[in-house]
Protein backbone atom coordinates (compact mmCIF):
# COMPACT_ATOMS: atom_id res chain seq x y z
CA UNK A 1 0.00 0.00 0.00
CA UNK A 2 1.68 3.46 -0.79
CA UNK A 3 2.05 5.95 2.32
CA UNK A 4 0.03 6.27 4.90
CA UNK A 5 -1.31 9.58 6.11
CA UNK A 6 -2.68 9.65 10.07
CA UNK A 7 -5.62 12.18 10.37
CA UNK A 8 -8.06 14.13 12.68
CA UNK A 9 -12.04 13.64 12.75
CA UNK A 10 -14.53 15.03 14.90
CA UNK A 11 -11.66 17.58 16.15
CA UNK A 12 -9.23 14.77 16.95
CA UNK A 13 -11.48 12.49 18.73
CA UNK A 14 -10.92 9.86 16.17
CA UNK A 15 -7.39 9.34 14.40
CA UNK A 16 -7.53 6.97 11.48
CA UNK A 17 -4.65 6.37 9.27
CA UNK A 18 -5.47 6.18 5.53
CA UNK A 19 -3.74 5.83 2.53
CA UNK A 20 -2.49 8.77 0.74
CA UNK A 21 -4.04 7.93 -2.29
CA UNK A 22 -6.77 6.11 -3.08
CA UNK A 23 -10.13 6.49 -1.40
CA UNK A 24 -9.70 8.07 1.84
CA UNK A 25 -12.53 9.14 4.00
CA UNK A 26 -13.66 12.66 3.94
CA UNK A 27 -17.02 14.28 5.63
CA UNK A 28 -19.30 11.57 4.28
CA UNK A 29 -18.52 8.78 6.92
CA UNK A 30 -18.48 11.52 9.62
CA UNK A 31 -22.14 12.46 8.47
CA UNK A 32 -23.24 9.10 8.18
CA UNK A 33 -21.94 8.49 12.01
CA UNK A 34 -23.76 11.32 13.40
CA UNK A 35 -27.08 9.66 11.03
CA UNK A 36 -27.08 6.44 13.13
CA UNK A 37 -29.77 6.41 16.08
CA UNK A 38 -27.78 3.76 17.69
CA UNK A 39 -27.44 3.37 21.88
CA UNK A 40 -24.95 2.24 23.94
CA UNK A 41 -24.58 -1.38 23.67
CA UNK A 42 -26.24 -1.76 19.92
CA UNK A 43 -24.61 -4.26 17.77
CA UNK A 44 -23.46 -2.56 14.53
CA UNK A 45 -22.46 -3.92 11.12
CA UNK A 46 -20.64 -1.61 8.38
CA UNK A 47 -20.62 -2.82 5.00
CA UNK A 48 -17.33 -1.55 2.77
CA UNK A 49 -16.15 -0.46 6.51
CA UNK A 50 -12.67 0.65 4.61
CA UNK A 51 -10.16 2.08 7.01
CA UNK A 52 -13.10 2.50 9.73
CA UNK A 53 -14.24 6.10 9.61
CA UNK A 54 -17.92 5.81 9.92
CA UNK A 55 -17.76 3.25 12.71
CA UNK A 56 -15.05 4.61 14.30
CA UNK A 57 -16.36 8.43 14.53
CA UNK A 58 -20.06 6.21 15.58
CA UNK A 59 -18.13 4.66 18.47
CA UNK A 60 -16.75 7.81 19.83
CA UNK A 61 -19.97 8.99 19.88
CA UNK A 62 -21.75 5.96 21.76
CA UNK A 63 -20.22 4.26 24.45
CA UNK A 64 -19.97 0.11 24.33
CA UNK A 65 -21.19 -0.79 20.80
CA UNK A 66 -20.29 -4.01 19.55
CA UNK A 67 -18.67 -3.14 15.91
CA UNK A 68 -18.58 -5.27 12.99
CA UNK A 69 -16.30 -3.98 10.05
CA UNK A 70 -16.65 -5.79 6.61
CA UNK A 71 -14.11 -4.83 3.86
CA UNK A 72 -12.96 -6.61 0.99
CA UNK A 73 -9.43 -4.94 0.08
CA UNK A 74 -7.31 -6.47 2.87
CA UNK A 75 -4.96 -3.41 2.95
CA UNK A 76 -8.00 -1.64 3.97
CA UNK A 77 -9.18 -4.10 6.47
CA UNK A 78 -5.98 -4.04 7.49
CA UNK A 79 -6.32 -0.29 8.55
CA UNK A 80 -9.62 -0.83 9.69
CA UNK A 81 -8.32 -3.51 12.39
CA UNK A 82 -4.96 -0.66 12.99
CA UNK A 83 -7.64 1.84 13.51
CA UNK A 84 -10.08 0.32 15.73
CA UNK A 85 -7.06 -0.75 17.93
CA UNK A 86 -5.62 2.19 18.32
CA UNK A 87 -8.89 4.21 19.03
CA UNK A 88 -9.66 1.72 21.47
CA UNK A 89 -12.82 0.56 19.57
CA UNK A 90 -14.20 -2.72 20.19
CA UNK A 91 -14.75 -3.53 16.41
CA UNK A 92 -13.91 -6.80 14.53
CA UNK A 93 -13.09 -6.67 11.00
CA UNK A 94 -13.75 -9.20 8.52
CA UNK A 95 -12.31 -9.33 5.28
CA UNK A 96 -15.10 -10.31 2.76
CA UNK A 97 -17.10 -10.09 -0.38
CA UNK A 98 -20.74 -8.65 0.06
CA UNK A 99 -21.55 -11.37 -2.08
CA UNK A 100 -19.96 -14.34 -0.18
CA UNK A 101 -20.19 -13.59 3.73
CA UNK A 102 -18.80 -15.84 6.43
CA UNK A 103 -21.11 -17.46 8.63
CA UNK A 104 -19.66 -15.06 11.67
CA UNK A 105 -21.75 -12.80 10.45
CA UNK A 106 -24.49 -14.82 7.88
CA UNK A 107 -25.63 -16.31 11.20
CA UNK A 108 -26.35 -12.60 13.11
CA UNK A 109 -28.81 -9.86 13.60
CA UNK A 110 -27.71 -6.39 14.07
CA UNK A 111 -29.32 -3.54 15.82
CA UNK A 112 -27.80 -1.04 13.15
CA UNK A 113 -26.62 -1.87 9.44
CA UNK A 114 -24.35 1.00 8.07
CA UNK A 115 -22.96 1.71 4.63
CA UNK A 116 -21.49 4.26 2.72
CA UNK A 117 -21.37 2.55 -0.69
CA UNK A 118 -18.18 3.76 -2.87
CA UNK A 119 -18.80 6.38 -5.05
CA UNK A 120 -16.67 9.43 -6.77
CA UNK A 121 -17.26 13.20 -5.84
CA UNK A 122 -19.28 14.54 -7.96
CA UNK A 123 -18.43 17.97 -7.38
CA UNK A 124 -14.87 17.09 -9.09
CA UNK A 125 -15.04 17.41 -12.99
CA UNK A 126 -15.68 14.14 -14.17
CA UNK A 127 -13.90 12.98 -17.06
CA UNK A 128 -14.55 10.07 -19.40
CA UNK A 129 -11.55 7.68 -17.97
CA UNK A 130 -13.10 9.30 -14.59
CA UNK A 131 -16.42 7.86 -15.34
CA UNK A 132 -15.20 4.40 -16.78
CA UNK A 133 -13.20 4.24 -13.31
CA UNK A 134 -16.37 5.21 -11.04
CA UNK A 135 -18.71 2.39 -12.87
CA UNK A 136 -15.71 0.26 -12.10
CA UNK A 137 -15.61 1.27 -8.08
CA UNK A 138 -19.22 2.28 -7.86
CA UNK A 139 -20.78 -0.66 -9.34
CA UNK A 140 -18.13 -3.74 -8.92
CA UNK A 141 -21.16 -4.66 -6.18
CA UNK A 142 -24.45 -3.26 -7.64
CA UNK A 143 -25.91 -0.87 -4.99
CA UNK A 144 -29.17 -3.23 -5.01
CA UNK A 145 -26.70 -5.97 -3.62
CA UNK A 146 -25.44 -3.51 -0.69
CA UNK A 147 -29.33 -3.36 0.09
CA UNK A 148 -30.29 -6.63 -0.21
CA UNK A 149 -27.59 -8.19 1.79
CA UNK A 150 -28.08 -5.09 4.62
CA UNK A 151 -31.74 -5.92 4.95
CA UNK A 152 -30.91 -9.10 5.49
CA UNK A 153 -28.24 -8.25 8.41
CA UNK A 154 -30.69 -5.99 10.04
CA UNK A 155 -32.34 -7.54 13.56
CA UNK A 156 -36.64 -6.67 13.72
CA UNK A 157 -36.60 -3.45 14.12
CA UNK A 158 -33.08 -2.54 13.25
CA UNK A 159 -32.12 0.57 11.24
CA UNK A 160 -30.26 0.40 8.25
CA UNK A 161 -28.49 4.07 7.54
CA UNK A 162 -26.73 5.10 4.08
CA UNK A 163 -24.75 7.82 2.78
CA UNK A 164 -25.03 8.06 -1.19
CA UNK A 165 -24.70 10.60 -3.96
CA UNK A 166 -28.01 12.31 -4.60
CA UNK A 167 -29.01 10.92 -7.44
CA UNK A 168 -28.73 7.46 -6.53
CA UNK A 169 -31.95 8.11 -4.38
CA UNK A 170 -34.39 6.34 -7.05
CA UNK A 171 -32.62 3.34 -6.87
CA UNK A 172 -32.19 3.12 -3.08
CA UNK A 173 -36.05 4.15 -2.70
CA UNK A 174 -37.28 1.23 -5.07
CA UNK A 175 -34.91 -1.51 -3.70
CA UNK A 176 -35.55 -0.71 0.07
CA UNK A 177 -39.28 0.08 -0.37
CA UNK A 178 -41.54 -3.24 0.70
CA UNK A 179 -38.84 -4.71 2.28
CA UNK A 180 -37.89 -1.76 4.94
CA UNK A 181 -40.03 0.53 6.30
CA UNK A 182 -40.11 3.84 8.23
CA UNK A 183 -37.72 5.41 5.82
CA UNK A 184 -36.33 9.08 6.56
CA UNK A 185 -34.47 11.06 4.37
CA UNK A 186 -32.20 13.91 4.88
CA UNK A 187 -30.57 15.58 1.86
CA UNK A 188 -27.24 17.46 2.02
CA UNK A 189 -26.81 20.02 -0.09
CA UNK A 190 -24.12 22.11 -0.59
CA UNK A 191 -24.79 25.63 -0.40
CA UNK A 192 -28.33 27.04 0.05
CA UNK A 193 -30.24 26.83 -3.09
CA UNK A 194 -28.42 24.45 -4.64
CA UNK A 195 -29.27 20.79 -5.54
CA UNK A 196 -28.58 18.02 -2.79
CA UNK A 197 -25.20 16.29 -3.86
CA UNK A 198 -25.83 13.10 -1.30
CA UNK A 199 -28.52 11.88 0.79
CA UNK A 200 -28.66 10.21 4.16
CA UNK A 201 -31.26 7.29 4.12
CA UNK A 202 -32.41 5.68 7.28
CA UNK A 203 -34.99 2.65 7.16
CA UNK A 204 -36.22 0.41 9.83
CA UNK A 205 -36.86 -3.84 9.56
CA UNK A 206 -40.38 -3.92 10.17
CA UNK A 207 -40.80 -0.23 10.37
CA UNK A 208 -44.49 1.20 10.01
CA UNK A 209 -44.00 4.86 10.57
CA UNK A 210 -44.74 7.12 7.57
CA UNK A 211 -42.05 8.77 5.39
CA UNK A 212 -40.58 11.26 6.93
CA UNK A 213 -38.57 13.86 4.80
CA UNK A 214 -36.58 15.59 7.06
CA UNK A 215 -34.82 19.24 6.18
CA UNK A 216 -31.62 19.45 4.57
CA UNK A 217 -28.47 19.21 5.80
CA UNK A 218 -26.63 22.50 4.63
CA UNK A 219 -23.08 22.08 4.25
CA UNK A 220 -21.61 25.17 4.14
CA UNK A 221 -22.64 29.32 4.73
CA UNK A 222 -22.80 31.59 1.86
CA UNK A 223 -23.77 31.81 -1.65
CA UNK A 224 -20.37 30.08 -3.14
CA UNK A 225 -17.34 29.49 -2.31
CA UNK A 226 -15.61 32.28 -1.52
CA UNK A 227 -11.57 31.01 -0.30
CA UNK A 228 -9.79 28.02 0.20
CA UNK A 229 -11.03 28.21 3.92
CA UNK A 230 -14.31 25.96 4.74
CA UNK A 231 -17.41 27.76 5.69
CA UNK A 232 -19.26 25.10 7.39
CA UNK A 233 -22.27 25.83 8.74
CA UNK A 234 -23.07 25.77 12.75
CA UNK A 235 -24.64 22.59 12.38
CA UNK A 236 -21.84 20.75 9.75
CA UNK A 237 -19.50 22.18 12.81
CA UNK A 238 -20.94 20.53 15.68
CA UNK A 239 -21.61 16.99 13.53
CA UNK A 240 -17.74 17.69 11.74
CA UNK A 241 -15.65 19.23 14.94
CA UNK A 242 -17.16 18.00 18.55
CA UNK A 243 -19.12 14.57 17.15
CA UNK A 244 -22.53 15.90 17.73
CA UNK A 245 -25.53 13.59 16.37
CA UNK A 246 -27.51 14.96 13.51
CA UNK A 247 -30.58 15.79 14.98
CA UNK A 248 -34.19 14.00 13.88
CA UNK A 249 -36.68 16.57 13.33
CA UNK A 250 -39.99 15.60 15.14
CA UNK B 1 -73.82 21.21 -4.68
CA UNK B 2 -73.63 23.54 -1.77
CA UNK B 3 -73.11 27.39 -1.92
CA UNK B 4 -70.19 28.65 -4.00
CA UNK B 5 -67.74 31.04 -3.44
CA UNK B 6 -65.66 33.19 -5.53
CA UNK B 7 -62.02 33.38 -4.79
CA UNK B 8 -58.83 35.02 -5.81
CA UNK B 9 -55.93 33.12 -6.87
CA UNK B 10 -52.40 34.47 -8.06
CA UNK B 11 -52.99 38.08 -6.93
CA UNK B 12 -56.65 37.93 -8.79
CA UNK B 13 -55.11 36.80 -12.64
CA UNK B 14 -57.50 33.81 -11.56
CA UNK B 15 -60.69 33.74 -10.14
CA UNK B 16 -62.43 30.46 -9.02
CA UNK B 17 -66.05 29.87 -8.42
CA UNK B 18 -65.79 26.59 -5.61
CA UNK B 19 -68.21 24.60 -3.63
CA UNK B 20 -67.99 26.46 -0.24
CA UNK B 21 -67.71 23.40 1.47
CA UNK B 22 -65.73 19.94 0.33
CA UNK B 23 -62.71 19.99 -1.26
CA UNK B 24 -61.77 23.85 -2.19
CA UNK B 25 -58.35 24.70 -3.59
CA UNK B 26 -55.38 26.19 -1.61
CA UNK B 27 -52.14 26.26 -2.03
CA UNK B 28 -51.40 23.33 -3.59
CA UNK B 29 -52.58 23.28 -7.06
CA UNK B 30 -50.68 26.39 -7.29
CA UNK B 31 -47.57 25.57 -6.56
CA UNK B 32 -48.21 22.58 -9.11
CA UNK B 33 -48.77 25.38 -11.45
CA UNK B 34 -45.87 26.98 -10.91
CA UNK B 35 -43.54 23.25 -10.94
CA UNK B 36 -44.81 23.03 -14.48
CA UNK B 37 -42.46 23.51 -17.35
CA UNK B 38 -44.79 24.70 -20.23
CA UNK B 39 -44.22 26.51 -23.09
CA UNK B 40 -46.51 28.42 -25.09
CA UNK B 41 -48.70 26.14 -26.76
CA UNK B 42 -48.14 22.83 -25.14
CA UNK B 43 -50.84 20.26 -24.65
CA UNK B 44 -51.94 19.84 -21.15
CA UNK B 45 -53.41 17.18 -19.46
CA UNK B 46 -54.62 17.26 -15.99
CA UNK B 47 -56.17 14.43 -13.89
CA UNK B 48 -58.60 15.27 -11.23
CA UNK B 49 -58.92 18.49 -11.79
CA UNK B 50 -61.59 19.55 -9.63
CA UNK B 51 -62.58 23.14 -10.26
CA UNK B 52 -59.60 23.82 -12.59
CA UNK B 53 -56.97 25.20 -9.99
CA UNK B 54 -54.14 24.19 -11.51
CA UNK B 55 -55.00 24.17 -15.25
CA UNK B 56 -55.87 27.61 -14.94
CA UNK B 57 -53.31 28.73 -12.69
CA UNK B 58 -50.47 27.74 -15.56
CA UNK B 59 -52.49 28.73 -17.77
CA UNK B 60 -52.66 32.33 -16.45
CA UNK B 61 -48.72 32.01 -16.83
CA UNK B 62 -47.83 30.16 -20.25
CA UNK B 63 -50.28 31.66 -23.02
CA UNK B 64 -51.65 30.03 -25.97
CA UNK B 65 -52.03 26.02 -24.15
CA UNK B 66 -54.46 23.60 -24.92
CA UNK B 67 -55.75 22.09 -21.89
CA UNK B 68 -57.71 19.08 -21.15
CA UNK B 69 -59.29 18.23 -17.38
CA UNK B 70 -60.53 14.98 -16.52
CA UNK B 71 -62.77 15.06 -13.47
CA UNK B 72 -64.87 12.42 -12.06
CA UNK B 73 -67.49 14.26 -10.20
CA UNK B 74 -69.99 16.13 -12.58
CA UNK B 75 -70.69 19.12 -9.97
CA UNK B 76 -67.06 19.61 -10.20
CA UNK B 77 -66.37 18.89 -13.82
CA UNK B 78 -69.24 21.96 -14.70
CA UNK B 79 -67.56 24.05 -12.11
CA UNK B 80 -64.07 23.81 -14.26
CA UNK B 81 -65.51 24.48 -17.31
CA UNK B 82 -67.11 27.73 -16.23
CA UNK B 83 -63.93 28.58 -14.15
CA UNK B 84 -62.04 27.91 -17.79
CA UNK B 85 -64.73 30.32 -19.69
CA UNK B 86 -64.72 33.09 -17.13
CA UNK B 87 -61.22 33.50 -17.14
CA UNK B 88 -61.01 33.33 -21.27
CA UNK B 89 -59.06 29.62 -20.91
CA UNK B 90 -59.39 26.95 -24.16
CA UNK B 91 -59.90 24.26 -21.45
CA UNK B 92 -61.71 21.00 -22.58
CA UNK B 93 -63.13 19.32 -19.19
CA UNK B 94 -64.04 15.76 -19.58
CA UNK B 95 -66.20 14.02 -16.87
CA UNK B 96 -64.59 10.78 -16.63
CA UNK B 97 -63.06 7.75 -14.24
CA UNK B 98 -59.27 7.55 -14.76
CA UNK B 99 -59.68 3.72 -15.38
CA UNK B 100 -62.44 4.20 -18.10
CA UNK B 101 -60.86 7.42 -20.07
CA UNK B 102 -62.93 8.40 -23.07
CA UNK B 103 -61.12 7.39 -26.70
CA UNK B 104 -60.98 11.16 -27.19
CA UNK B 105 -58.26 11.52 -24.29
CA UNK B 106 -56.69 7.54 -24.89
CA UNK B 107 -56.01 8.53 -28.20
CA UNK B 108 -53.69 11.43 -27.37
CA UNK B 109 -50.60 12.07 -26.36
CA UNK B 110 -50.16 15.42 -24.03
CA UNK B 111 -46.57 17.52 -23.41
CA UNK B 112 -47.44 17.80 -19.78
CA UNK B 113 -49.95 15.83 -17.08
CA UNK B 114 -49.96 16.90 -14.64
CA UNK B 115 -51.89 15.86 -10.67
CA UNK B 116 -52.80 16.77 -7.48
CA UNK B 117 -54.66 13.22 -6.16
CA UNK B 118 -56.78 13.71 -3.34
CA UNK B 119 -55.39 14.02 0.14
CA UNK B 120 -56.19 15.32 3.21
CA UNK B 121 -54.33 18.20 5.43
CA UNK B 122 -51.90 16.44 7.23
CA UNK B 123 -51.11 19.84 9.75
CA UNK B 124 -54.83 19.46 10.79
CA UNK B 125 -55.71 17.12 13.37
CA UNK B 126 -57.27 13.97 12.21
CA UNK B 127 -59.95 11.54 13.92
CA UNK B 128 -60.74 8.44 12.85
CA UNK B 129 -63.80 9.22 11.48
CA UNK B 130 -61.44 11.34 8.94
CA UNK B 131 -58.88 9.00 8.33
CA UNK B 132 -61.57 6.73 6.78
CA UNK B 133 -62.54 9.72 5.07
CA UNK B 134 -59.14 10.47 3.91
CA UNK B 135 -58.59 6.85 2.91
CA UNK B 136 -61.65 6.51 1.09
CA UNK B 137 -61.37 10.28 -0.68
CA UNK B 138 -57.33 9.49 -1.40
CA UNK B 139 -57.82 5.69 -2.61
CA UNK B 140 -61.07 5.63 -4.89
CA UNK B 141 -58.18 5.27 -7.31
CA UNK B 142 -54.70 3.77 -6.22
CA UNK B 143 -51.76 6.40 -6.48
CA UNK B 144 -50.29 3.88 -8.43
CA UNK B 145 -53.16 4.00 -11.46
CA UNK B 146 -52.82 7.85 -11.36
CA UNK B 147 -48.88 7.31 -11.93
CA UNK B 148 -49.79 4.98 -14.82
CA UNK B 149 -52.16 6.54 -16.49
CA UNK B 150 -50.40 9.81 -16.74
CA UNK B 151 -47.15 7.77 -17.95
CA UNK B 152 -49.55 6.56 -20.69
CA UNK B 153 -50.93 9.62 -21.86
CA UNK B 154 -47.00 11.28 -22.18
CA UNK B 155 -46.04 12.02 -25.18
CA UNK B 156 -42.03 11.10 -25.52
CA UNK B 157 -40.35 13.58 -23.93
CA UNK B 158 -43.71 15.02 -22.10
CA UNK B 159 -43.52 16.07 -18.21
CA UNK B 160 -44.95 14.66 -15.46
CA UNK B 161 -45.58 17.29 -12.49
CA UNK B 162 -47.75 16.18 -9.69
CA UNK B 163 -47.89 17.50 -5.68
CA UNK B 164 -49.19 14.94 -3.05
CA UNK B 165 -48.29 14.74 0.69
CA UNK B 166 -44.58 13.49 1.12
CA UNK B 167 -44.97 10.66 2.70
CA UNK B 168 -46.21 9.26 -0.03
CA UNK B 169 -43.02 9.61 -1.59
CA UNK B 170 -41.89 6.04 -1.35
CA UNK B 171 -44.85 4.94 -3.51
CA UNK B 172 -44.27 7.50 -6.37
CA UNK B 173 -40.72 7.38 -6.76
CA UNK B 174 -40.95 2.89 -6.86
CA UNK B 175 -44.55 3.49 -9.68
CA UNK B 176 -42.22 6.04 -11.23
CA UNK B 177 -39.26 4.82 -11.75
CA UNK B 178 -38.04 2.41 -14.35
CA UNK B 179 -41.36 4.02 -16.61
CA UNK B 180 -40.39 7.98 -16.78
CA UNK B 181 -37.07 9.07 -16.10
CA UNK B 182 -35.17 12.80 -15.41
CA UNK B 183 -36.96 13.12 -12.10
CA UNK B 184 -37.06 16.01 -10.23
CA UNK B 185 -37.67 16.20 -6.53
CA UNK B 186 -38.37 19.49 -4.69
CA UNK B 187 -39.41 19.20 -0.73
CA UNK B 188 -42.11 21.61 0.37
CA UNK B 189 -41.23 22.77 4.22
CA UNK B 190 -43.35 24.65 6.16
CA UNK B 191 -40.78 26.21 8.19
CA UNK B 192 -36.99 26.01 8.66
CA UNK B 193 -35.81 22.66 10.22
CA UNK B 194 -38.96 20.94 9.36
CA UNK B 195 -39.85 17.86 7.58
CA UNK B 196 -41.67 18.25 4.38
CA UNK B 197 -45.39 18.46 4.47
CA UNK B 198 -45.79 17.67 0.31
CA UNK B 199 -43.25 17.05 -2.40
CA UNK B 200 -43.77 18.42 -5.78
CA UNK B 201 -42.36 15.58 -8.27
CA UNK B 202 -41.14 16.08 -11.77
CA UNK B 203 -40.73 13.14 -14.27
CA UNK B 204 -40.15 13.01 -17.74
CA UNK B 205 -40.84 10.08 -20.73
CA UNK B 206 -38.05 8.70 -21.88
CA UNK B 207 -35.87 10.76 -19.70
CA UNK B 208 -32.39 10.01 -19.37
CA UNK B 209 -31.14 12.71 -16.65
CA UNK B 210 -29.54 12.18 -13.31
CA UNK B 211 -32.35 12.45 -10.61
CA UNK B 212 -32.29 15.91 -9.15
CA UNK B 213 -33.05 16.89 -5.42
CA UNK B 214 -33.64 20.35 -5.52
CA UNK B 215 -33.44 22.87 -2.46
CA UNK B 216 -36.94 22.77 -0.54
CA UNK B 217 -39.25 25.96 -1.27
CA UNK B 218 -39.74 26.86 2.77
CA UNK B 219 -43.31 27.93 2.73
CA UNK B 220 -43.64 30.41 6.14
CA UNK B 221 -40.89 32.66 7.50
CA UNK B 222 -40.01 32.21 11.35
CA UNK B 223 -39.69 29.66 13.48
CA UNK B 224 -43.33 29.18 14.02
CA UNK B 225 -46.57 30.61 13.60
CA UNK B 226 -47.31 33.90 15.07
CA UNK B 227 -50.16 35.02 14.51
CA UNK B 228 -52.77 34.70 12.09
CA UNK B 229 -51.71 36.73 9.41
CA UNK B 230 -49.47 34.68 7.21
CA UNK B 231 -45.81 34.93 7.03
CA UNK B 232 -44.90 32.94 3.45
CA UNK B 233 -41.40 33.39 2.17
CA UNK B 234 -41.02 36.18 -0.62
CA UNK B 235 -40.50 32.85 -3.39
CA UNK B 236 -43.75 31.97 -1.60
CA UNK B 237 -44.99 34.99 -2.47
CA UNK B 238 -43.88 35.31 -6.22
CA UNK B 239 -45.52 31.68 -6.79
CA UNK B 240 -49.09 32.44 -4.90
CA UNK B 241 -49.11 36.95 -5.64
CA UNK B 242 -47.41 37.06 -8.68
CA UNK B 243 -47.58 33.62 -10.41
CA UNK B 244 -44.34 33.32 -11.27
CA UNK B 245 -42.50 29.94 -12.24
CA UNK B 246 -41.29 27.82 -9.57
CA UNK B 247 -37.45 28.13 -10.23
CA UNK B 248 -35.16 25.05 -11.26
CA UNK B 249 -31.92 25.17 -10.06
CA UNK B 250 -29.03 24.20 -12.06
Amino acid sequence: MNPLTCDDFLGGKVRLWQPARGYRAGVDPVLLAASVPARAGDSVLELGCGAGAASLCLAARVSGLRVTGVELQPAYADLARRNARENGVDMTVIEADLGALPMAVKSRRFDHVIMNPPYFDRTASISSTQAAREAAMGEATPLKDWLAVAARRLAPRGYLSLIHRAERLPEIMTCITGTLGSIRLRAIEPRAGRAASLVLVQARKEGRAAFVLEPPLRMHAGARHMSDRDDYTPEVVAILRDGQKLPECS
